[in-house]
């Protein structure tokens, strides 16, 4: 940030008056800019046994594999943008989503709270955002094409959890690739 | 948003290409402004029988009461982020944080995670941001007073919950006052 959004002026990093970070504050109106971690919503769409996975058809990570997942955008509820995301990403239609996993990204400002989804039918489609959209079992999981770390750790969890026949709510953080 | 942060032009509220929503985007340099929710951490700290509320010694709602919480901040885990506003508003340390209650407060554009937490000891002090802290029973609550309806929704989970010896983690809407 170099520029108050509000009036233009340049702004500067420095700790505001009664605060304990540094802040960008713009020399011409004073207004402070805070900038916080953003949310990803996602979903593992379920449909029987198999889920629902996406080879990415746009950077980042392009031609590797994912679940449907993206920004919360203002004005929507979190369960409403996972659903919104899925759709968009793989033409398939979820309800009964379940809060399953949130994971902390710290270093890249990021918040994934992934849902588990029922598809209300098999039906799904490749779109803009997704080269290949396919029903998997889980030995068909493409382990070493995944485009997040936040994505393998909610499929290792997945399955796992699957097998045990529960899926606790769980927090979780994910560090920066070794 | 008038300017661009990056490069100080004006910029324009219109939907850009391959979206489907309106985005400040920037006439210089054509960069665009992507606006998300905030969200907001916050705890109910336990002691024993009690929990602690806080008189609120800013605005907005100033001498209202509330549970800790506040704006996530870049660089810090959603738990983290819940234990240092604890400590900021109330002087106590919480640890074995549980995720309790993800709320969507979509017309301010803020999502609530709420944790609960166990204090370590008893202690606990008046703060700048707290005119008072107080440990509670639960017909000491002051229902007619609390500062924002998101912590109204907390305790009134929380104390059913507690009576029936289970908190399950909800995913939960709150709405404008009518």
């Amino acid at each position: 940030m170099k520029y108050c959004s509000e009036c233009g002026a340049p702004v500067q990093l420095r700790v505001p008056t009664d605060d304990d970070r540094p802040r960008y504050i713009c020399d011409g109106c004073g207004r402070i800019h805070y900038e916080n971690p953003k949310m990803v919503v996602g979903c593992v769409p379920e449909w029987e046994d198999r889920i629902l996975l996406c080879r990415r058809n746009i950077e980042p990570q392009k031609d590797l594999w994912t679940l449907p997942a993206g920004y919360l955008e203002n004005g929507e509820g979190v369960a409403d943008g996972a659903r919104r995301e899925t759709l968009e990403e793989s033409g398939a239609i979820v309800d009964h989503l379940e809060p399953y996993l949130l994971i902390d990204i710290v270093h890249i400002r990021q918040i994934y709270l992934m849902f588990r989804g029922r598809m209300q039918t098999p039906e799904f489609k490749v779109t803009p955002e997704s080269a290949e959209v396919v029903l998997m079992r889980e030995d068909q999981i493409p382990w070493d094409q995944l485009a997040f770390r936040a994505i393998e750790k909610t499929l290792r969890y997945y399955f796992r959890d699957r097998a045990e026949g529960r899926f606790p709510f769980r927090v979780r953080p994910v560090g920066k690739r070794d």
